[in-house]
């Protein structure tokens, strides 16, 4: 029987701001990123959304970011490999003192915004963000996107990773997401965006924006949690899944290798 | 043979400001509390502050803090109880990812400043760090200041802890200490803080303020690292409680109670 | 003709987070306190929302707050005169720039949550609120709590002040406000607040909680935009105001003493 | 007479933390470019130095940053053209509430680090940071690189420019300073870099790395007032410009265009 996992970001509140539908979404997905206090998720927060999601049964993951709160983590900085290690660590760090103390533990660490985007492409800093995490514990999967450096990376510090598709984001010829500038960059319709899923999912391939067949081999597709209907489309793609014959679990966790 | 520790906040730098003389102090103590990045100790610091800790064979330990970089944790702040347990969780798992990437463990947790001087007379927010504490690692050696609300709250939630005494500064009748904005706050001749260190480590009990006799039960006595003789001064006083017979040594990690 | 200012908090979005509803409110207040940066309002929202205000044509204040992002400036930080001073003065200035940068000019000063609080009860905290102010420019006006020690500190410094009442919040017999932890603090029956508003503007008094009367003189009348109704309660309460004849307008800037 | 502006950055202690020798360094400067609170300079040291300078009869500039206290500033990030013009207005703003309460003015606006690189090359941001500095006061002095698109961006915005040329940075055959990552970037030998300013200043050019002769048209030198020699090399560097017959002075405030 295909598998596949279902992740969302998560706890991306702060303070007096709310972000997201996190209850609901929970009860939809296999796989919470929750952040971490660099880009959204105050320590409250995470210690709520921690319980949240334990109670939920799904798979919590840490989801560290850029030091930019008032960019959401979605602005590329310069930062060494040496500081993206460090401050991976230390992210996935915080957010294992609430898992721990909830009796719980984390499965995975997946970046978030630009520092997924900088480690999809830059080798040494894919390399850092892997160290960081084979530092910390060898069982943790290592989430990136599908054909990343971030996969190369995690493999080669010799971690399980667990390679990301998109289901509402247009690929184009050569496997990437077009970029968001771009009019068609996000797929709106909610059929194609299903299709799309299924696609990848039951035959490990998607039509590019040209209209050429890219092959994208997922672990786990990427559902936004952030948009007002976010909960109703996510109930009709697992319905499309379970339909499909497709079971949607987390990844089990590894012993490394 | 009587014993005791000798502990110093470490890790004090943030990005390009320095602060402190961390590698000198590190041959002179037994015990290192390490900024956790509230108010002060950015991740970078904090990865190099363990590694030195580390090979200097020093008990590492959390210094977590209100979160006020602009006033290094020195400025008191309404925090609710939840808000102080969820941000002690936090930096207690920043720091022990760091520890436990460099091949060791956190040995005790030391509230910082503004939020050491609340814990010892709040029960409420001692309990919630004590909780925080306990909730993360039963193991852990909680630091307060000898007498205070903190320490009763370790010991309720069946924590090991560590009684603090202080060197330099001037105790008052009742065991509290005299506030810096007395003239007379700080021992500032060196042989008297000796003279006061022997007296609380061999006798258990200090001259206070207005003469009379103060008792104080010390498991540590805290050294300041950001003068620029701390490290002449720790060094003399550790010469004296070796010629007095007394042993330097961390305490020994517990197993709770 | 009677008149009164109606006044709302603005600009309280932070990055990706949004909060209030601001253009719906700019319609229906004749001043606006637009947050600064310290515990919300980034430089994109502050340029956007005094843009938005100036177009309305509403009065535009500062609302400087303690540096406190997480809390949204409501927990009391122990700052110092010198500090709060200083704050105040910065945040004051960034707002500055907008209004003059957009045509504009700044208008009232209104310290923003715990600062506010602060404020009202601390006369030495009062003044340096009050030098900020009038070290910046003698023509602003200083806004505060009825009765406050804030407004005698700006009256002491030669500002114009406005004395500023609640409409949703129940007084208590010394012109107190009844604090938040108590169940009747917040008067929810809009009724009744509309009630209370023409009371204390028509009559300079309010039904206290334990049914005394308490005078209270108030030259501005505080609504709260980020909840759900805010519009349709502003709504009402302007024209019961007009049905009153009550002029609603910002208070004319003065000169200074 | 020749003459030329001396400027050094100051105001960059942050909190507990200091840097800098603020003091000694005003007395040999000309100009004093002063931290906003970015990457650097808490508003209690701003008050202070815009003290200390007005004091030392120096001409005061914004100092402008990226958001990134960990990073002071230095690393670059992907802030678009808006999200730049909103935080140096901020900025601006925020120096200026110290300048106005001291009785003094700004004088000139120099983006700091990374903002200051990312200028010199990308007329997108320039112009940006040229719309912020004319949008607030169209006397203010713009300071770029020479050569730089900052300094384009200006003088397209209708502002006075000042061109600053660095006096122990090693130029490259086209103008560039040669990365910090290259082994010569940084001039040590003191008579090397006095060498290099008289010609800037007497002659216009500078030696290259490869030896040729590249044209630096320069209105200002920045001296580092970081190093632990820095007020003995600016007292040496002022005595040779003084007896080359060149008068150390800021450049007179424009008054737009």
């Amino acid at each position: 029987m295909r598998r596949i996992d279902l992740n969302c970001d998560l706890g991306e509140s702060y303070g007096a701001w709310t972000m997201g539908q996190d209850e609901q979404v929970l009860g939809l997905v296999s796989s919470a990123n929750i952040a971490c206090g660099f880009h959204a998720g105050d320590p409250d927060t995470m210690r709520r959304t921690v319980g949240m999601a334990t109670a939920a049964g799904v798979a919590i993951g840490a989801h560290p970011s850029l030091p930019d709160l008032q960019g959401f983590g979605r602005r590329e900085m310069a930062v060494s490999a040496a500081e993206a290690q460090s401050l991976v660590l230390y992210q996935i760090g915080a957010l294992w003192a609430f898992a721990k103390s909830a009796g719980t533990r984390l499965h995975h660490v997946k970046p978030h915004g630009a520092l997924y985007n900088m480690a999809a492409r830059d080798p040494a800093l894919a390399a850092a963000i892997a160290a960081a995490v084979a530092g910390f514990d060898r069982a943790l999967i290592l989430v990136g996107l599908a054909g990343s450096a971030l996969l190369q990376a995690g493999r080669d510090a010799g971690l399980r990773v667990a390679a990301e598709a998109f289901v509402d984001r247009r690929y184009q010829a050569d496997g990437s997401l077009t970029p968001r500038r771009e009019a068609d960059a996000v797929i709106k319709d909610p059929d194609q965006a299903v299709a799309q899923a299924l696609s990848i999912v039951l035959h490990g391939h998607a039509v590019a924006r040209d209209g050429s067949r890219v092959d994208i081999a997922a672990d786990t597709l990427c559902i936004h949690g952030d948009k007002p209907d976010a909960a109703l489309f996510a109930q009709r793609l697992r319905t499309a899944l379970s339909e499909a014959g497709v079971q949607i679990a987390a990844p089990a966790v590894g012993d490394g290798a």
